[in-house]
């Protein structure tokens, strides 16, 4: 295997005989995907860097990293400073650091299958002053020169059985035709991965933990559709399930048929389609409408069935996270628990419940200090045992069929500390504050997110991350538009609007450097709320998550009668629901846990 | 007087004369400022319309007037439909309405001292679909017909004494030529008339309320200045105070000395400064960099004279306030008072208080259902009796040199029910929870904005409008950029980050229509707070208003004990500071208004 210098190397030869004067590497796909297939790992492969989000910009002297305060540590370790610049976002952006360090009249390189094309007009605009310029390239120069670089994958599709999707994929398709009418448009783009699995009724297994299929759609004011996807990966079953209304294309025949647009008023997602789709459709002359991917804010709005799916799933998911935390309790004190064992026996747990199709996201299992670095993933280098004394924090879930989880919770193997059990009473209060919320319709997430810090903040404490995301249906762990954050945040979300139907994740946390990181997640599906006198249409959250809360965290003084009760209503649900599937000392243990405070 | 027919019919002619196809009526004046002198009342000369926010669009054959959900009933009242259409925003702006209603080809006229550039765009682009476009007029069609229009004020300028300022204007125009010098810029424009007003130290009574005088400024990177405003305004004693660094040039040379500005890197600020100010630099080959006026942050952030000096006026507010408190406790349960007559008695009690030189608004008196009326102003029209076992609400400020007051009480004559009680509760609640909301620094106004909502949220209530607005010193009583508001409220300023030193409003409020209105309203003060073993700098408010909050409307039951306690050390604060004021009877009420609960 080459070196990260070797390839450094490489590119820049690449470069020179494509005639650019620099590259900009993303870490997306051509669906904008937050997770991406191995094919698609380029900064990874170039830099070394493993983290989640990052970009790299090179050029023939110099070339730079790009991470968020994240990531901050961990890319220092991964990728060598002889060679890179570390730069931090959103400090430094790519446009900010090219404008100063291109070369004056410089043809920086980028795939426009990579970038929206808002990430182009920025760039474009920042070189001006350069007299340099962006050039799209027709093939991506890592792509050259990455020898081993892997095949998408050839995954088949699976249907999803109406009976868990809860409406037919025509029917969806009809309500999008209504829309484009009344949009007047002839034609909705949809690229994103985990939007055409909804419309369609269909899942894949081109990327890990998210179980979609690489592929694109046109959806048309008839309610027919167009789907790119690699025939090989269409059996029989997918066809029949979708019908005469569907024509099937290869994937990479959507740029060509793109081309073939003339004339027609085509929607297009700017924040979900790449800038290549954009220029595809300008080139046929098509006329764009900038809209909102059509499939966003129905996919988000769970339908009855995909809710009784997932409290099915949340029961499945209960137990085995009992189950586990059960195990822990006895296996924990006699020494010989580490992060790597404990993710692994959570995953033993979650497969003996059956239905599992995936872990829905890497399990994230952090003992003591490593429990304090938000995005940890347990490795070999970096594995601690599961220490008396201490804090162990969990956050994993699982894709099943008929539903996606997403849980965390913090345990004590042994006895905490005052300051462990202040801070993580403060975090379960604020927990609560937002489980026990109310608000009129139209309240945007982020108008909640205070609710969740307000205790932390009184002692002068924060946390460095978003309060709640949108979860899917047997789909992305992360998926929008709803966010529970402040607007301004790094990721967008905050200024939707919630509705009746959305799940979100409720997890605030405390980490304290070098010491310990607690958190407390469940997933709350937001409902209608009936109040007496309300003068307006009033929501609040009702949580679909099982399984206990660690009571030897709890101060309980310093809970208010209302958070007490909130406490002892959510544990008798707990053992409601995850009790029957439950026996023998599991199950004691379970009853004990759920006992009131 | 001419009928608001005639003059409609006038200013169609005048457009047919200067072949224009419409012309677009703002509420706003050359500064781009939220109240107005009555020279520029052309809205409410044309239409009658007389409320603080609006605009119109005159076609040959229509004309449609603008306004926000606040004035949809007084609209109907005021403005004559057999002539407007009544046109609401958001849900319609001047620009769509054009886009339906332009005649094809149309040049619509605009006055560019009294629109955005960035309202000019959106424009061109709405009238593109029609081959419609907005033409700026060199002299208003409104003013070439309004006959008896009044002159612009000629009030003298006043000196604001450095020892309520807290710095020289030389050293508050130093530092802004060190951050033009960062921006490598040469000049600053500063439009808006309270940033001039406080970069030079001075005050005018060019507008009713606001402590202003019609100007334009430049400052420049050698910490010299020009000013703008006419010559008769401007006594010895100003131009010694303004010293060498400020040459004066009259009002209307402003737009000529832009134009002289060749070369010159001017910043500009895009939401304080009209398009004429844009025009005028581009066609001097300005180069215009786009920053926010460098007065507006200094000006939020107040020093330590300009919060002494607010301190001072807020204790002859407060005993200007309980004075008529306890007027209105002993007269209106008699029978006799009125909202006017209430009105004017809190003016007295303020002018007898001394040093007061105007009031910061209109009074807001509103006694029953008028108390419901958001922005009520009381008229003989509408003037109601303070009957008994009704609320009324009183919302009103003074101008002091040093300092802008702004204070609503809710009071009720008699017997509250139970309802009025558990609303004003939740609302009382809500105001002590922003009171005593701790926040890390960085954050933002928009982030508390719920604090004060949640207990009307858990019963299913709200209020339409934000929670807090900025307040300046001698200035204005809507000072940006701060506020507590939701991000995406019609009025900006949520997403400022919120700074010691900064003065807000906290007033949560409850509206039952027909019924009554309910608000409880003190300025705030960001200061800095201590919290042992804090990881953040944390933020916190001290409250500034002194004045006893009407304990017949409170159920103790629903207050918890911290709540309880705030209301109990705020009123000790309200004895202390205003008891030595009092004398007699007053004093005794106070002392009970004041008694712990």
């Amino acid at each position: 295997m080459s070196s990260h210098e070797d390839r450094l190397k490489a590119l820049r030869e690449q470069l020179k005989a494509d005639r650019l004067d620099g590259f900009v590497v993303p870490l997306t796909d051509e669906h904008m995907s937050e997770y991406v297939g191995s094919y698609a790992q380029r900064l990874a492969w170039l830099t070394g860097f493993q983290g989640s989000a990052g970009a790299a910009a090179v050029l023939p002297e110099e070339a730079a990293i790009f991470v968020d305060g994240r990531y901050t540590l961990q890319v220092r370790d991964q990728v060598d400073g002889s060679h890179w610049s570390y730069q931090s976002v959103p400090e430094t952006s790519i446009a900010d650091w090219l404008k100063l360090h291109a070369p004056d009249g410089g043809r920086i390189g980028y795939d426009p299958w990579l970038h929206t094309r808002d990430w182009v007009t920025k760039a474009k605009e920042a070189l001006a002053d350069k007299g340099a310029e962006p050039v799209a390239v027709r093939r991506n120069p890592i792509d050259a020169v990455w020898a081993d670089r892997p095949e998408p994958s050839r995954a088949r599709l699976i249907v999803q059985p109406d009976e868990y999707a809860g409406k037919s994929s025509a029917a969806k398709r009809q309500e999008m035709a209504d829309w484009l009418k009344e949009q007047k448009a002839d034609s909705a783009v949809l690229a994103a991965l985990d939007s055409i699995a909804w419309t369609f009724n269909v899942r894949g297994k081109d990327v890990e933990r998210t179980p979609v299929a690489l592929s694109f759609a046109l959806v048309h004011d008839d309610g027919t559709a167009d789907l790119f996807v690699d025939s090989e990966k269409v059996g029989e079953d997918v066809r029949q399930h979708l019908g005469n209304g569907v024509r099937l294309h290869e994937r990479l025949e959507f740029e060509n048929v793109l081309r073939a647009m003339a004339g027609k008023k085509v929607a297009v997602d700017p924040e979900r389609s790449v800038a290549a789709i954009f220029d595809a459709l300008d080139e046929a002359a098509a006329k764009i409408v900038t809209r909102r991917d059509p499939a966003v804010l129905p996919k988000a709005i769970k339908n009855q069935a995909e809710i009784a799916g997932h409290r099915a799933a949340q029961a499945r998911d209960g137990a085995a996270l009992s189950r586990f935390l059960h195990w822990l309790s006895v296996e924990a004190p006699k020494g010989g628990v580490d992060e790597l064992k404990a993710a692994a026996k959570l995953q033993d747990f979650r497969q003996q419940g059956g239905d599992l199709r995936d872990l829905s996201f890497d399990t994230i299992s952090g003992a003591g200090p490593n429990g304090a670095i938000v995005h940890y993933r347990v490795s070999e280098a970096t594995n601690r045992p599961l220490e008396m004394d201490r804090i162990s924090l969990v956050d994993a879930g699982g894709q099943y069929p008929d539903g996606t989880t997403d849980v965390t919770r913090t345990v004590i193997v042994g006895t905490p500390t005052a300051e462990m059990k202040d801070r993580f009473t403060r975090v379960l209060k604020g927990h609560i504050a937002v489980s026990r919320a109310r608000f009129p319709e139209g309240t945007r997430g982020s108008q909640l997110d205070s609710f969740a810090r307000q205790f932390l903040w009184e002692v002068g404490l924060d946390y460095a991350h978003g309060t709640g995301h949108g979860v899917g249906s047997f789909l992305a762990v992360h998926e929008g538009p709803q966010r529970i954050s402040p607007v301004g945040s790094a990721q967008p979300g905050g200024d939707e609007p919630l509705k009746a139907g959305m799940i979100l994740s409720n997890e605030p946390g405390y980490y304290k450097t070098g010491e310990y990181g607690m958190r407390v997640e469940n997933l709350v599906l937001v409902v209608p709320v009936e109040a007496e006198g309300a003068e307006k249409k009033l929501l609040g959250f009702e949580t679909l998550t099982v399984a206990p809360i660690d009571r030897k965290l709890i101060d309980t003084e310093l809970l208010s009668p209302a958070e007490r009760r909130w406490l002892d209503d959510y544990h008798v649900e707990v053992l409601n629901i995850v009790g029957p599937r439950l026996e023998g000392e599991a199950k004691a243990w379970l009853e004990a846990a759920c006992a009131p405070l």
